[in-house]
């Protein structure tokens, strides 16, 4: 056989044992604070019939999607002319019938209308899965990624949306990673539009304010009016961007803007209870904010929308999430309404690493290394071990009698903790040497003060 | 847009709350004994290219390997005359780039080589990631599955055979499982062959010996025969099969029939040294055996045979692994040893579940639901969960005021040990009423009581 110089496909990777352990840790900690909050888990396959997931996120979603071949003789039932045309797109369909997952929200969809007998409404459930996208890679952006969701169907009660900010503030809080969570609510973007009569540029309207943050009111204001937004509108909209204060202040100047649209009153009402409830419980180490620019996939969501952010880093959002009024609808289940939120592990792994938070003891070291000088030693390292690995400590015995020096090494390489050395003088005498290899301090104890005690 | 029926592929399942639950546990206990051992967790992306698969495992193999369709216009290069010819198995390089990991061996062979200068050798890695195989479906067999591997590479001590025999064991007793480890050597099967001049026909004479279990001695040397073992073999083997005993008289016959065989021999010290080891180290509950009709997989291993069967019930293997010399050969890199072992999932959960053994706390139940009475009460109730939860107990607020009956059944569904009830009379009084769902007992006690102790 040729030998293969090995490779993985662009946009995926692979993780050493120093990544998987500090992948862990977040997950352990969102996965505690979801069960915390009252969240059971579900899994879904990681491939779905294609047809679930075609049409749910778009023309670009669905090109993102990754298709699988279907097995045996694929071409069997193709169309000869579209294979003669070499029509890509339209063969997919005869040639494929499963894809990979492309978020965890559609299956999520699926898995309540299918098992929608068996669960008990409110339903709260988290997942953490891989997802994956053709999208073309680059820093930051992978073809196979981790979600990590919590969300509840089978309520419209507004105390979700406060415990989900609770939530948010307290795995962050756990991580050490003081964030700013933004908060807006859909029908106040709807209200806005409808109030300088644009809600046909709604999109248009929500793009261009989106930017304020990063090019200016003047530059938004620009956009908008050469996406066809009247100055007339505009000038109805200009309160929007003079709003400051407290978000009381901020609501109180937004209803004013409001007034005329039942939507956008509604939506300010929604937003203020949140606020309320939220100042009332208190929030650990983190802000909310309102931030009336956040729009995130606007298709989708009804009501709440959530966008984290980590503060003293540039990284963009950490999380996301909001309310959405008919999600199981796309498969035969009318009037279910949700909210949920998401935590970008990728992301959050960045945060960690660039403020420097990961802590010291999750990386994936040895307590003891047993050095190998023969068959009888090793034996009684072995047995050693044994009783040591009761008690939990993480021990190996160096598999071979090598050098002395090529054993230290790999102790040295493998960060343990502790190294013990049984010759054949500690054989004999019913001890064994331990070596701190912190502060280098070595000590003889008996087999008996090391299992009762590795702390020397 | 149209209703769909959702449904998911053949072959694949969604996972319950109860079922996550349940192989969160197993996996939890793998883990743990894997990094005691001294294992570190490595992943893989889940596809690989093609190229990296094809050829590993088979004929059959590559034909049961998930092909991802390319992205885009997948046909542009397609050769006009295998289209005509609707030439399937030809077109599939042409079109399909990557594919879905069939198993996590030869991802880590490709890893061990790829990342070779990272690496210290020995490298005790272990894995718990899902695999895909294009099999037809049926009972216990499904196209997504875990595997859960430990192996360690760059070390050829029998050592290493005696502490994965010794992990089995620690898994398994953990899992309250008992276990017979059946072992056996590759070099013993190949004496065999050897002295009974019949080298040329291994795979004939392992498949007809790992019958003897079902079908009995005189039927497995009929097989023989009829695959043309001569009768002159089939005697010289003949005393295999009266073998008895402790394992050092079985390893003592053996002798007698291997000792015109260097390979054999070497065998027989491997497994004796092995056997000597474990009895003076110790199994915790688990049974070692002797099994000479063990084969699995003989082309890939050249050493230790293992394979884990459950006692006290019917389900075949839960385990199995064994030694190979060249695993990372086929990537370029010569001359690594490896030796490991693997626990199937889904076979274990089946063990569990019949034999009764997932203890009652694993089920993902709510500590405590509190009652919601209103506005007021809800806030109170979202203060003391917020406190009962930092305190790791696991709360939710009924989202709605719903009335009372309604509140109480979902309760009962999630299987609360606790209810709280909040009402006018409670809020007032800086009290909570909290009624043990399990004794049905009500008490009523002040804030600060239940805060410091939830034990009532």
């Amino acid at each position: 056989m040729a030998v293969q110089k090995p490779s993985i496909p662009k946009g995926t990777r692979d993780f050493s044992p120093e990544e998987v352990s500090k992948r862990q840790y977040i997950f352990d900690i969102i996965r505690h604070q979801f069960q915390l909050y009252g969240y059971s888990p579900i899994e879904t396959p990681s491939f779905e019939n294609l047809s679930t997931l075609t049409g749910k996120y778009g023309e670009e979603g669905d090109r993102l999607i990754f298709k699988i071949l279907n097995s045996g003789d694929y071409l069997e039932k193709a169309d000869p002319q579209l294979l003669a045309d070499k029509n890509s797109q339209k063969l997919i369909s005869t040639i494929s019938e499963k894809a990979l997952r492309y978020d965890l929200t559609v299956p999520f969809a699926r898995y309540v209308v299918q098992h929608q007998n068996e669960i008990t409404f409110p339903f709260k459930r988290y997942q953490m899965q891989p997802v994956w996208r053709a999208d073309r890679p680059q820093k930051g952006r992978f073809r196979e990624f981790y979600q990590c969701d919590a969300d509840v169907v089978g309520s419209d009660s507004l105390l979700q949306e406060v415990e989900l900010v609770s939530l948010y503030d307290a795995v962050f809080s756990q991580l050490n990673i003081p964030v700013e969570i933004h908060f807006n609510n859909r029908k106040i973007l709807s209200g806005l539009a409808e109030v300088a009569d644009i809600s046909n540029q709604l999109i248009d309207f929500t793009v261009a304010l989106d930017k304020l943050d990063k090019i200016g009111e003047e530059k938004v204001k620009e956009e908008m009016s050469q996406k066809g937004i009247s100055e007339t509108a505009i000038k109805k909209l200009s309160p929007l961007f003079a709003m400051s204060g407290d978000f009381n202040s901020q609501l109180n100047s937004l209803e004013e803007i409001l007034k005329s649209s039942e939507t956008g009153m509604k939506g300010v009402e929604e937003v203020r209870f949140v606020f309320e409830k939220i100042k009332n419980l208190g929030l650990n180490s983190s802000d909310l904010v309102l931030n009336l620019t956040l729009a995130r996939g606007l298709d989708y969501y009804t009501g709440a929308i959530l966008e984290v952010k980590a503060k003293n880093v540039q990284l963009g959002s950490i999380g996301g999430g909001g309310r959405y009024d008919d999600l199981t609808g796309i498969f035969g289940l009318k009037g279910i309404s949700g909210v949920g939120i998401s935590f970008g592990l990728d992301r959050i792994y960045l945060v960690l690493e660039e403020l420097n938070l990961f802590p010291e003891s999750i990386e994936n070291t040895l307590d003891v290394l047993f050095i190998n000088f023969g068959e009888n030693e090793s034996v009684k390292a072995m047995k050693l071990a044994k009783q040591l690995r009761a008690n939990g400590f993480r021990c190996e015995v160096y598999p071979d009698n090598a050098k002395m020096k090529k054993q230290m090494q790999y102790a040295d390489k493998k960060a343990v903790k502790y190294v013990i050395i049984i010759g054949e003088e500690e054989l004999n005498s019913q001890k064994v040497s331990v070596k701190n290899m912190t502060s280098g301090d070595q000590n003889s104890i008996s087999d008996e003060e090391l299992i009762q005690n590795l702390s020397f």
